[in-house]
């Protein structure tokens, strides 16, 4: 009976659990902190208000549940021991391995600064979301009890750093949001006069994306009233604004979407790691020396075309997860190759969703933005989501917002006003 | 230009500002610390994973977002002064009133045990039902991983103290959701073996309802696998379970459904309390001496048949709401004769549900349970639910979910799984 572990029920590690569902004299153990998967392409929806949480994750177990050689815990992994051949929970339990599969996925990363992220939180699990969302609907929630003007402003301002995909997206919704959403809830202040900052180091938005579609971005995000600041690197975070060099900006609301990094579970592996804390990877995902372990997703760092990384995206995860799973079938077959074949991205594009109408998207050398590109990310994403009862009422609900303009989720769940107000 | 200060944004306070709507020369101000209303009565049902935050609660904001002479304010009271006629909240602001509407709610009560209430929360809030869902579901997953057969027994039983309609729709829930939701999703446990206990102090559960209907409520309980267990007043809460006078039960889980009492906020009033810390109101609902303050909702010891107090229920906040908003109105029409038509609450009957299927029911001398009682329950809660696109929202969810004994919200959100170990 052959143990295969799996570390990691994000995209990668889930289609390597699913992947192996067929083999029999096997026993698949997926290890998750957390108790379900989540489809982060539409988390930044949950953090603001769009979604519920329900609506974008399912329990692991029960996407395993009918897969009889697949065991779910959830517990934290400490640290892996490759020369021994087993992973140490935070319990403090060893589970040993045949095969190992690390898919830990990355964490936020703040460039050495780990005291920004209270002031700062970014956006990589559904805990982060509701407390963005919180945080956002709070800032309205005080600027209307505020009479200092000057305080008002402040809690009017959201600044969202970093001009990824991920940056792009929350600053579209925060500006959509209170450019309609809570247009018509408050007396004291109006939200369309809020400020929605986005702050990107570099010298443009989407720098993974063409030229064309960055600046169709742009355009599209100061129609929903986002300002966009290009080479404006932060300098310094904290819970009354942000510096840029010499420029200060006071925001009540700091959102990060800046960088992330690989997790720092990899660093137990006593193996090289790169600029990102990612695994240089074989060409079959493999670790260098260790056949029997795999790192992928967020973890892995694999030379894409021109020797680029790829990018940490769901379909890269996905195919890498596909991959792996075939890898380990083959292996046991016996029929596994002195030179296994290569894992290859099929690259099938990139797209990013600015507000509730408008998105830019690459697919195969075409480019498109506007409403066409919109309905085509829906669509995909909708494609993508786990589970059908999820697809249904995500549709739903997104077809109710976009006809009511009405945020469904539009709530704050709080232990107590005045802890939160302390938080 | 009158101003209406209505603390409270529950059923009863709603219902006083929707019910000045027409109202001009008034000005409605709710202020209320959480930013939503609640449904209370399907509380139950977020804490079972069996729905989400939003599908039973909407921001007060929105509710009241087309009242022009209403205003929302996102604030906690902390005490009034009806000698000079303001309160004044947790940030020091104070408020005057020309007519003041008191209805804050009640608090869980743990008969002056307050240290109990980490071991066994209560089921008032949004976050209370999180909790009680992250404890629920992580005790299922901790037992799975559990070696010692003692600490994997403790971490199945759960135990629910009160016998009220909250403590038998919690009981029912978690008694079903261990036989059905969740039997297909372990393979360490069999959750069906889960110990679902029903703690009452009394003789008997649902004491308030006939007594054939606690009764046959008691066997569909016992049918989902629930013990009821009558006349067992709980002496002892801790981190490890029960005590019951001399005998002692080890749950990990222990949900407090025993008792309430009023907010303490009605503590600053300087009036008389009864046991329950409820205000005695007037035939019109106005405190004594004071004609232009009204208390009511759980805040209210309103004497009804038989000098019984009215029960905490919604249909009376909600009547008591209309009420008051109309003598507020009639006021204003300056026809307020010298003796007001005292408040009169029409009962309209009551039910508790039974898992997924059962209900006890009992409405103008009728009583039924079973099947019958509960799709009459479930027409009854979904026609009061706030807000159309609530109705529509939990009707499919639960559609689905009968068809799929499918549990769509099964999701623990957390800060940190060890962070979550250790709460």
């Amino acid at each position: 009976m052959k143990r295969v572990l799996v570390v990691g029920g994000g995209f990668a590690g889930l289609n390597v659990a699913r992947g192996l569902r067929r083999v029999r004299d096997l026993e698949v153990t997926l290890v998750d902190r957390r108790n379900h998967h989540l489809f982060q392409p539409l988390l930044y929806q949950v953090a603001m208000a769009g979604l519920s949480p329900a609506e974008i994750a399912a329990p692991i177990r029960s996407l395993l549940s009918r897969q009889r050689n697949a065991r779910v815990r959830q517990e934290s992994v400490r640290r892996v021991s490759l020369a021994e051949g087993w992973i140490e929970t935070q319990r403090g339990l060893r589970h040993a391995y045949d095969t190992l599969v690390l898919a830990p996925g990355a964490v936020d990363s703040y460039f050495g600064h780990p005291e920004w992220s209270a002031h700062a939180p970014g956006l990589k699990s559904l805990d982060q979301a509701l407390e963005i969302r919180r945080r956002v609907l709070h800032a309205y929630e005080q600027a209307e009890l505020a009479t200092d003007p000057q305080r008002r402003k402040e809690l009017l301002t959201f600044a969202v750093v970093g001009g990824g995909p991920t940056g792009v997206e929350l600053a579209g919704a925060l500006g959509e949001m209170s450019r309609f959403t809570l247009a018509k809830d408050f007396r004291e202040i109006d939200p369309k006069l809020a400020r929605v900052l986005l702050i990107e180091a570099g010298p443009r938005i989407l720098p993974a994306f063409p030229e064309k579609l960055a600046a169709r971005a742009t355009r599209d995000l100061e129609a929903l009233g986002v300002q966009v600041w290009t080479s404006s690197p932060v300098t310094h975070v904290d819970e009354k604004g942000i510096d840029l060099g010499n420029e200060r900006v006071a925001a009540a609301t700091v959102l990060w979407a800046a960088g992330v990094r690989a997790s720092p579970l990899l660093a137990s592996l006593g193996v090289p790691l790169d600029r990102q804390g990612r695994v240089e990877v074989e060409p079959d995902l493999s670790l260098p020396g260790h056949p029997n372990v795999f790192v992928l997703g967020d973890a892995a760092s694999f030379a894409g075309p021109d020797d680029v990384p790829l990018p940490g995206v769901a379909p890269v995860a996905i195919q890498q997860g596909r991959y792996v799973a075939r890898r380990i079938r083959d292996e046991l077959r016996g029929g596994s190759p002195a030179q296994p074949k290569p894992f290859r991205y099929r690259d099938r594009g990139q797209m990013a969703t600015i507000g509730r109408k408008r998105a830019v998207a690459e697919t195969g050398g075409l480019r498109f933005g506007g409403f066409f590109a919109w309905w085509l990310w829906l669509v995909v994403h909708i494609f993508f989501l786990v589970g059908f009862k999820n697809r249904l009422f995500v549709v739903m609900q997104w077809a109710w917002a976009y006809l009511a303009f009405y945020r469904g989720a539009r709530l704050i769940v709080e232990r107590d006003l005045d802890e939160a107000e302390t938080g």
